[in-house]
């Protein structure tokens, strides 16, 4: 194969490699043969105009490796030509943020020479990606050598051969250098400072960064709870009306920071070019299919499925499922209750320091169950929402999302509830909340970064040590890493961290005012999660692909909701508690009627509040118009010179899109 | 004057009026010249290239009328290429609506020959009103003649004129023919039907025909209510279970009918190309002034007033000022309570006929002092948002709507929930309801239409007397047709309408659990209201330029707001009855706990169908994502065989916009 790598060859590649392309290893020749020639084709023919090189590892030991791994580059033309395709914003020399635009590229900020440096690895790694998914088929019928992998014109070929499992995978390269200073400025210094959120961008893309920056701000926000919270607990404050305060004052602050953390994403998405920059058509989910029909839309032949059967599918099947797993979780619950009653006899008839510890073990083994009920019903979502089969990933992803989300929720709160408000129990609400809490985030951080980082430095020993038998003294730095990072997990995006922290924050606002402490114990858990997730990242899972995001999405409607239940549960706490009622010794409707009337007053506060605090900072607000009017400007005085045909081309597009 | 036209010489103009201009009468000869020469400039010097003339109305008895009155009207292809300029959406060959363009006219639905009748008058008069808007000052420092009036170059002359009242007013013309046409389809044929939504919006606009779609959908979204309402007051029905049905039916239902009626809206303002028009940047408003500085936007010189200044207008003056007339709103009802008892105590007293009559006279009194007090806080508002200084004509509405809003729900409502919640006499409540509606329904009708006709039938007959007198035989339609319609009163638009709507929406849900019949006098008074909207709008007003909309606008949130209070009233309402009571009879506690429990499954269960609701119907969001396709492919297609500098500037243009 022309242009390929041996080892014999030469270690390094012709080109800095930057995204690894891994075919399943019994492909035919003529498939290969073919991608390869689509991959590095003209533009102008259909091509995507990248380097592509295969790498070739010896076999050795009849432990035959897959041969058919590919690092694909490209040119820095190429790049910055794929940069203007994707609609990059970069900072103009005016300090605005502009689309970039090839042409104009000397008037960028940072665009120094032949623009070397101007793009990050992560955002080079995200052009080659949307170069290669938007390859499309031309006339091919199919794959060649695969008469059963069909093609029709304008279909993603590497979505089809992904879908099929001709692809098995393609993830972007690290970048040793790069990496050695971001985990060091990240995690590895000792000072303590804020988290380089820029480099992480530039590393890692916007959604992850947005992550980060989310947890930085929610873990600061919770500083005060937690500061207000610690007195609760150290002088054993027992006065209902200071449990009021501090429920009063949590309610108000999550609205508050709520709102504002829709105000410093936007800042922090601005900066980074993502708030202006809106999705293209969306491209079919590598797993959708259907008979061959007409899009609407396009007027392209492509597969398509009627949404009638997509609305049964969910009606008559995921709705019922989620329901049946939801009375489990029930279930479950209730013979949580019967163990911890169990227990609790237990230790009446025969009180020492077995049976006293014997007492903790009904939540501690609850919490576990939780955790696996979380994780069985994960898989299960994502099988359902697959054979729902959405057109979209973003439909797709919605709808996994809030499968997830109700059944996590209940899960993990439904036995709180339950002591709350029918038991009516605040010392075993107490006990319970502090276990659930404590317990679910040691494994969560168990399991989520030390067992895998554990994993795979045995894993990385072991391929470190083949590569040694297989190449002698030889020194082969890439052909290392690709085997190591081939084999690496992969990060399934940035839904589980969010998960937790949603889950974090329902402890912390739902039953604020029985368990001030509460906000104390989240901040010390967010304080290690950011190592954690930071060593993870860099350290224990592939690189993922920078995915551009202008807000945390779905997230923010998630925690505002949150936040509007705990309004309900703190007032309805406050109302069951004794010494409220013993304000209002004669009539307990009063009282009820009293806390029902301020529940409403502060759901009502909560409403004007986000109505009134802007979503955008007014400066970020002004640039944008700024942005829109000078671009308007400059197509009117251009206007001027254009010839006949060319006013019409451009009025029409632009009456059409942006009248 | 050149072109001017006196009675003498011809009635009828060189070309067909439609909007009529009319300046101060002792304007200085130079300001009209240089306003003429500007009108009629060709566009490449800055003028709006617009025909117009002067009518000159003969002296008479002394009275003298006034000379400065103009015509403008315009050729056609003016108007078409105008169509262009404020971004018109019209249907294309194939169905959809695209933006029109001048070059691509005759691809139009519609457009046949030179392009007569394609566009309807209202959307002529519009563009003459967008293309008198958008003639800006260019060197000059202050208007000829006036040297206090200045200018700066961008500033919209006619806003400038009119705000120093050099320009009286200007507005468009009757077409007595179409009108003719359209009372006839609207009003004034016998048999029943829907109203001429198509022909609404041809004559008076978009804006117009939205509020008379949203009346009659309005109305009969009621009449499943007024028909379930019925036999609650022919039976007498007491049982609260029956009313507890009826309230729920209703709290679902009017959630159902405001998220259809959004889908209603969408696919209406589709159809009249409304929906994807955006707004272009707005200009300031006539009344906004502030010290010359620099526009952070368009970096022009213009008026710049600072908002923290208008904050503290709002927050200082404005927000203190409306809690006061809430207080003296609060206050004039309690005197209504004590007349109201004064009058019960007489007719216990000594009961008879004269006595009885007195028991209704506090509530008529009441009813009226509401209509006044309303009226005159009208005007507070209007003078108090004005002095706030806002910027746009957008914010300025708003401010205003929220303060007329407030103090009329309060106004209207307090007594009612005055009675309901703290008097909690369900009979009185049931009394004074249908008193405050009839009355203000009768006294609506009379002070909206029918006053207004009859001074108006007044004036128009002295005036046809004068003209008569002036003119002696000659038939002279135009001039008098101008002289009418310049002392017509103006139309401020459909804020009063909507109001009205609320305000009996108002009466329908917050309290429908006790008085059913509520909704049947609201069909009632909803189906004269129509007839005597479309009178007023045809006979006794000026005829107001057309505003382009794609929806409500505010009232659909003032509306969503109404429904979610009236859950909580009805609610509430559902737990103070004493047949409710009556199932309780151990606990009143447990039953207000069920009450508050289910009212917050409504509210949930409102949110959840108002989001699963798709705000715009699938047939057209396919429609609108086709067309975006289709111009970005267009463009695509096109781009190939532009040159090497258009292609940058395309690029530019569209990857800074439509990224």
């Amino acid at each position: 194969m022309q242009g390929s790598l041996s080892v014999s060859d030469s270690d390094v590649s012709s080109f800095t490699p930057l995204v690894v392309l891994e075919l399943a290893d019994d492909t035919k020749a003529e498939a290969i043969t073919w991608l390869l020639n689509r991959i590095r084709g003209k533009q102008q023919n259909g091509g995507a105009e990248l380097l592509v090189d295969q790498l070739l590892f010896p076999a050795q030991d009849g432990q035959k490796s897959n041969q058919n791994v590919f690092v694909v580059g490209s040119t820095l033309q190429r790049l910055l030509k794929g940069a203007e395709d994707v609609g990059l914003f970069k900072e103009f020399q005016d300090g605005t943020m502009r689309g970039f635009t090839y042409a104009n590229r000397e008037s960028f900020k940072d665009f120094y020479g032949d623009g070397e440096g101007f793009l990050s690895d992560a955002e080079c790694q995200y052009i080659i990606k949307h170069e290669l998914d938007t390859l499309r088929a031309k006339n091919e019928e199919h794959v060649p050598g695969y008469p059963k992998v069909k093609l029709y014109p304008g279909k993603s070929v590497v979505r089809r051969l992904q879908s099929k499992g001709v692809l098995v995978q393609y993830f972007p390269l690290h970048n040793k250098e790069d990496l050695k200073r971001l985990s060091f400025s990240w995690y590895k210094k000792i000072k303590l400072s804020f988290q380089p959120l820029d480099d992480i961008r530039h590393y890692f893309g916007e959604g992850l960064a947005l992550y980060f920056g989310f947890l930085e701000y929610f873990t600061f926000a919770l500083v005060p709870m937690a500061f207000i919270g610690i007195p609760y607990y150290l002088f054993d404050w027992e006065d209902y009306d200071k449990y009021v305060l501090f429920a009063v004052f949590n309610l108000v602050w999550s609205t508050v920071f709520l709102e504002v953390w829709k105000r410093c994403s936007a800042t922090l998405a601005y900066g980074w070019g993502t708030l202006s920059h809106k999705k293209a058509f969306e491209e079919p989910r590598a797993g959708f299919h259907g008979a061959l029909g007409f899009n609407p839309i396009t007027g392209r032949e492509e597969p398509v499925y009627p949404s009638s059967k997509r609305q049964l599918r969910i009606y008559l099947v995921s709705v019922p499922f989620v329901l049946l797993c939801l009375y489990l979780s029930f279930y479950v619950m209730m013979v949580y209750f019967d163990m911890e009653n169990w227990a609790i006899s237990i230790y009446n008839e025969n009180p020492n320091l077995a049976t006293g510890i014997l007492l903790f073990v009904p939540s501690i083994i609850y919490a576990v169950v939780i955790e696996i009920m979380n994780l069985l019903y994960r898989y299960a979502a994502e099988f359902l929402t697959n054979w729902e089969n959405h057109r979209l990933e973003s439909s797709f992803q919605n709808h996994l999302v809030l499968k997830v989300l109700v059944f996590n929720f209940v899960n993990c709160f439904a036995s709180l509830f339950y002591i709350a408000f029918v038991m009516q129990d605040m010392v075993l609400l107490r006990q319970s909340l502090a276990t659930l809490l404590i317990t679910s985030q040691i494994l969560n951080q168990v399991m989520e970064a030390f067992l895998p980082y554990w994993l795979q430095r045995r894993r990385n020993k072991k391929v470190h040590k083949r590569m040694r038998r297989m190449m002698g003294d030889k020194e082969l730095p890439l052909l290392e890493q690709v085997q190591l990072e081939t084999e690496m997990n992969t990060y399934l995006g940035t839904f589980d961290d969010y998960l937790e922290q949603f889950l974090l924050f329902g402890y912390v606002s739902l039953f604020s005012c029985v368990y001030p402490l509460a906000a104390v114990l989240v901040v010390l858990n967010n304080i290690t999660e950011v190592y954690s997730d930071a060593f993870k990242m860099c350290h224990v899972f592939k690189r993922p692909f920078s995915e551009p995001a202008a807000n945390i999405g779905v997230w923010q409607l998630a925690f505002e909701t949150m936040s509007i239940i705990s309004v309900v549960t703190n007032c309805a706490l406050i109302g069951l508690s004794s010494q409220v009622k013993a304000y209002f010794p004669e009539s307990e409707t009063q009282m009820i009627l009293i806390v029902v009337a301020i529940e409403h007053v502060l759901l009502a506060f909560k409403f004007i509040l986000a109505f009134v605090i802007p979503d955008v900072p007014k400066h970020i607000q002004v640039k944008l118009a700024k942005l829109e009017f000078d671009s308007l400007e400059a197509l009117k005085k251009r206007f001027v010179c254009l010839s006949k045909d060319q006013k019409i081309l451009l009025t029409q597009y632009v009456k059409s899109n942006v009248p």
